[in-house]
């Protein structure tokens, strides 16, 4: 948890970031002229458009994954706050090509009303839209409620899938559908070290004790399930692995693609370890790895701390999982 | 600075972080079967070998910058520790396809030492060798000697030029000749505001502060030019800036690229407003940017701050930057 935050006025941290952010990576993306709305500069036409979006502070999902075979356009809001109903129509009209739009957000109860005026603007309209909310964390609600559960890096896999359907060209209603089934088959659950605090804001988002850990703690502090002492790496990743593995009927022979991502400071020798004991357990079980990913995607500022994903694959997610796609955040050279 | 590392015996932190790094990247490179030397798994053949290394604890640099169009593999040393010489040595054996090997390595004494007689053993073995060391960081010697200097986040261009040379089947001799020259025309400097930790230590790696920062701190806590109270984002790049122009006879209409690296745990939001004030000055100063880049590559643990690095270019090094390459993490796509 850093106190010293390299920023000017607390006030101007969203829209001086918008706009480093956009001129650092201009080669790929422009930002709306009125609304906090990053746009690729790229798109392919005469396509679904994907547009994701949500709260800034979480860095570089969402403005990270407007690329090639991604999202076409991210609807950015304060931090930890869902953008507005006009962001997102804004944001959306700016990128629909006349094939409708395609929404994939966090399921949070501010992001869900906000994005649904937002489509309620574009159908106004005559725009078509559909959506699909990531509710991967397992910690955030029983099985029963799972229409409860936070979307937390499961976000990665989505933008992912749901990138390279719009790209293949598939109707809104085909690419919503997949991508729907790529979020119900896609678990996460994380585990929080140390907080990260907010710029501008004198307190960390949370607290822990000195040894003390939380499982299944949300990106912005959200109560978990358990807090403990810290543990050795491998039995923190057997308390996650067996949090996460009965709820979702994962067999010998099926195969996942795997995410180790870092809540901010932790660092790739920790997620590495991380991986390795994870790696060791679906290997146990007899669950095979079609790919993984050791990153820094979905953060909470310097929170301490990482999740681990697993999005259980078909024949039909695969080859959109082995679709190329290409931001300077998230790269696949597709198979 | 966390003391709750997710780690297992502090003795097998390397070790283990080797294992699931290379298990997490199984697709792209496979560990030498000896030392920690990390290899790709699918060099182009008949091309000079370019072969990384340095301490570990700077990830994702070394390791994560093994793949096409970069390094063909990496040489790995314990925490902030030269890998030794007998590493470098199986390392390059691994690689070496009959033209010859290029090092890339930062300039410090334990690694210079470690390389040289790595390149003896081959030379021994008539093996031609070459190396550049990577030189960037004005802050840690003055310009008249600047072969004393340190290198850092450079590392990341210098690399993509050098993989990009030796992609292109050029000699050995010619391949260092262009690094060296790109090598030559890049210069950084960072700013420290939190220490990391290695894992297994109590003590941070150095200490500042409450309020405290210090410009031009090395990635191992080497002490750099000024420590003052913590300042707003603009006044620390203004201050970055004018300590790097005058080092390096930039004119306006001189084109660079950018890279402005976290050391650990530096966010996004914040490496955007740096990026911001950045571009404001090269702006003023007529200096065009070729492209630029924020990301956490070369880090130290999850230590606070960032670094600025400039990259001048000329038509020949602009084609070498422009050559695509992939690995996890920096792919480009080439024009």
């Amino acid at each position: 948890m850093s106190t010293k935050k390299i920023i000017n006025n607390p006030d101007d941290v969203v829209s001086e970031m918008m706009e480093g952010f956009i001129l650092a990576n201009e080669k790929y993306v422009t930002k709306h002229p009125e609304v906090n709305g990053v746009i690729s500069k790229n798109p392919r036409k005469g396509k679904v458009a994907l547009v994701i979006g949500g709260g800034s502070g979480h860095e570089p999902m969402f403005a990270g994954f407007v690329g090639k075979g991604l999202a076409d356009a991210a609807a950015c809001g304060n931090i930890f706050a869902s953008p507005d109903p006009n962001t997102i129509y804004e944001t959306a009209s700016e990128v629909n090509d006349g094939k409708g739009v395609l929404f994939v957000y966090g399921n949070y109860a501010g992001d869900n009303l906000n994005f649904d005026m937002g489509e309620e603007f574009l159908n106004d309209e005559g725009i078509p839209t559909a959506h699909v909310r990531v509710m991967d964390d397992v910690a955030s609600a029983p099985r029963s409620r799972a229409f409860d559960r936070r979307g937390i890096a499961g976000d990665v896999f989505v933008v992912k899938i749901a990138g390279a359907a719009c790209d293949a060209g598939l109707s809104l209603e085909e690419a919503a559908g997949v991508t729907q089934k790529a979020s119900g088959n896609i678990r996460s659950i994380g585990i929080a070290t140390e907080p990260g605090q907010i710029p501008g804001l004198d307190k960390p988002i949370f607290e822990l004790g000195e040894n003390e850990i939380e499982y299944g703690m949300g990106l912005h502090g959200e109560p978990g399930v358990k807090r403990t002492e810290m543990q050795p790496a491998d039995e923190l990743v057997t308390v996650l692995y067996n949090h996460i593995i009965p709820d979702f009927d994962l067999r010998a022979g099926d195969e996942v693609c795997v995410l180790v991502n870092s809540l901010g400071s932790t660092t790739m020798i920790e997620m590495s370890i991380v991986y390795r004991k994870l790696r060791e357990l679906l290997d146990r079980d007899g669950i095979k790895v079609y790919d993984s990913d050791l990153n820094h995607y979905c953060t909470s500022q310097e929170m301490g701390g990482f999740s681990i994903t697993l999005f259980k694959l078909d024949e039909e997610l695969k080859k959109y999982y082995d679709a190329p796609c290409y931001c300077p955040y998230y790269a696949k050279e597709g198979k």
